[in-house]
């Protein structure tokens, strides 16, 4: 299974020169533990096999820490649930790889929280560029960032959002126009959004964008704002469920939430998509596993990881950035939307 | 929304100072872009407010990183939908945060790049503990941290793979009898079961133990092991429906490949639980919002994150841990078990 090996480890050396990899780990980085004779043997059977140090070592002679820093600024137990951190994540990881680069990951409880991280890694350099997601209208971390040039960051947001800081930005506003012309060519009137936190940045250009949408095609838009976990995605589905007249579509603005919503309506009777349609932005394999499969709002997140990444890596090398778009969302219906019901 | 503020940042000294945050980065820092007069105003001010060195800052004194290392070994796309490392991490990041301690990922696509990250974290120090994730029989990275014994280890892994590391150890023997026992009850008396990678450690225990119990009970075994991911599951829930007679359980060793499998059984007109009992090893969201909801071993993934950190700290700190035993795990009884059809 393991690949061929070219590059010559402290393991081999070690084996070269008759002694364990321990003594030769001391040997090479200088530290006490083994005797003089033994390092000399070392360093120069090292040399012998052409070991070179590794990218760590590498970067302490650089002063780069080949680190990108990450927070994640959610509760752990959503974060467990829900895919996209974790594909995104995914990417960065790997195309961070091919380069010999690490993430460094924090966990955030608050923005204070996070600011402290923030200040942290510019006091310290203690990563090289650092990845700034989840901005909220007016984010305090923009001007943070700006204030101190010498640390890059990228922001993943609507590029209206980030002030001009280098950007890999989606393009929500068109998605919305997508899923709400989806439905109203299904002959969906009503229609409503379970959507995220109110304060996040995503949340408001959505909010923005369905309303001028929905206006402008005359359709009747209402929405419940939650903190995107299951719970609260079936809380808010019941709440739509029983109104009356209930709308004949919901969005959700996550896959859990979408699933919880499914479920919510399986156990009310209610049916998908003939007595309700039901959309997810973001899909994942929930989506496709579900009964039925969700419709939603596409985007390759693992792909969107690894571009963040390549754009990190060229801001560390002082190139210039700007905006750059994520490959844009792609409308995949499934079975849980259909024709609005006639009332 | 932020919470008090009690710590004082290079934000306040550059607010007292009357420079930019940056000035007092580069003067804290000891970094040229600041007059000398400048710096020593910075200096000044800084001890008259109290402002302390981070986390980051302090390890370079203690020569600690302060971080821990974890390596994802796994394909991208499949990290992304399976939620068990998203959880591991959350875990581990809520611990470690509240000891300003960090997590240095790397993502490796093969067991020769691991061994070389491995290698490369141990010659260089650059983190103070590694987490061992996925053991296979007689791995090869168990004999090389034995030989490491200054780089703090610690294994998530059946015990009897680690051959005396440190260990956070969970009981999937118990767990096969939880569940063989739970399908024995119903009067099922011919279970497969779609398993992870043979070559991992935790298969093979799992393989053992169904082996072993069906055996006792009596019971029709079969196996087949995929990669995990949900197309695997999907082909092999085909193949067993496939075959006369087909078994009327099936326990899958992922949530991922339990909801495909429901969605097989779904769209070839087998009813769950009528004709067939689903089960998954590892409980989740998924598990719970699927239709019919399906039985699982839960086991809190997040809780286990934390005590792999705590334990890691403890090492770290030089103190012994031993073989630690995860949280239990919990047959969670939905609707997607029943009674053994009659045939």
């Amino acid at each position: 299974m393991a690949a061929q090996k070219t590059k010559v480890t402290i393991f081999d050396v070690a084996k070269a020169s008759g002694v364990s990899s321990s003594a030769v780990s001391y040997a090479l980085n200088g530290k006490p533990g083994v005797s003089e004779a033994t390092r000399a043997k070392v360093l120069q059977v090292a040399r012998e096999l052409g070991w070179k140090p590794n990218g760590a070592a590498q970067s302490l002679a650089q002063s780069k820490t080949r680190r990108i820093g990450l927070i994640l600024g959610y509760d752990p137990q959503l974060l467990a649930v829900e895919p996209y951190m974790m594909s995104l994540i995914s990417g960065l990881g790997a195309e961070l790889e091919e380069k010999d680069y690490s993430l460094l990951v924090r966990m955030s409880m608050d923005s204070d929280d996070e600011d402290s991280i923030i200040e942290d890694w510019i006091a310290t350099s203690n990563v090289d560029a650092m990845l700034l997601l989840n901005l909220e209208i007016g984010d305090p971390r923009i001007e943070m960032m700006k204030e101190n040039p010498q640390m890059p960051v990228l922001a993943v947001a609507d590029a209206s959002l980030t002030a001009g800081l280098p950007t890999l930005a989606s393009d929500d506003a068109a998605a919305v126009g997508l899923a709400v012309r989806h439905l109203y060519d299904l002959g969906h009137r009503s229609i409503a959004r379970v959507a995220g936190p109110e304060e996040l940045g995503h949340s408001y250009i959505r909010d923005a964008a369905f309303s001028e949408v929905t206006a402008e095609l005359g359709v009747r838009y209402r929405c419940l704002h939650t903190d995107y976990t299951p719970a609260a995605g079936a809380d808010a589905t019941k709440r739509l469920l029983s109104v009356n007249p209930s709308p004949t579509a919901i969005i959700y603005d996550n896959d859990v939430m979408a699933l919880a919503g499914e479920g919510i309506a399986a156990m009310n009777g209610v049916r998908v998509p003939e007595d309700l349609s039901i959309m997810s932005w973001d899909d994942s394999f929930m989506c496709e596993a579900a009964h039925p499969g969700i419709t939603a709002l596409n985007r390759d997140i693992v792909e969107s990881g690894r571009i963040a990444a390549s754009l990190m890596l060229k801001l560390i090398d002082g190139e210039e950035v700007g905006v750059v778009e994520e490959p844009p969302y792609v409308l995949r219906v499934r079975e849980s939307t259909g024709p609005a019901p006639q009332r």
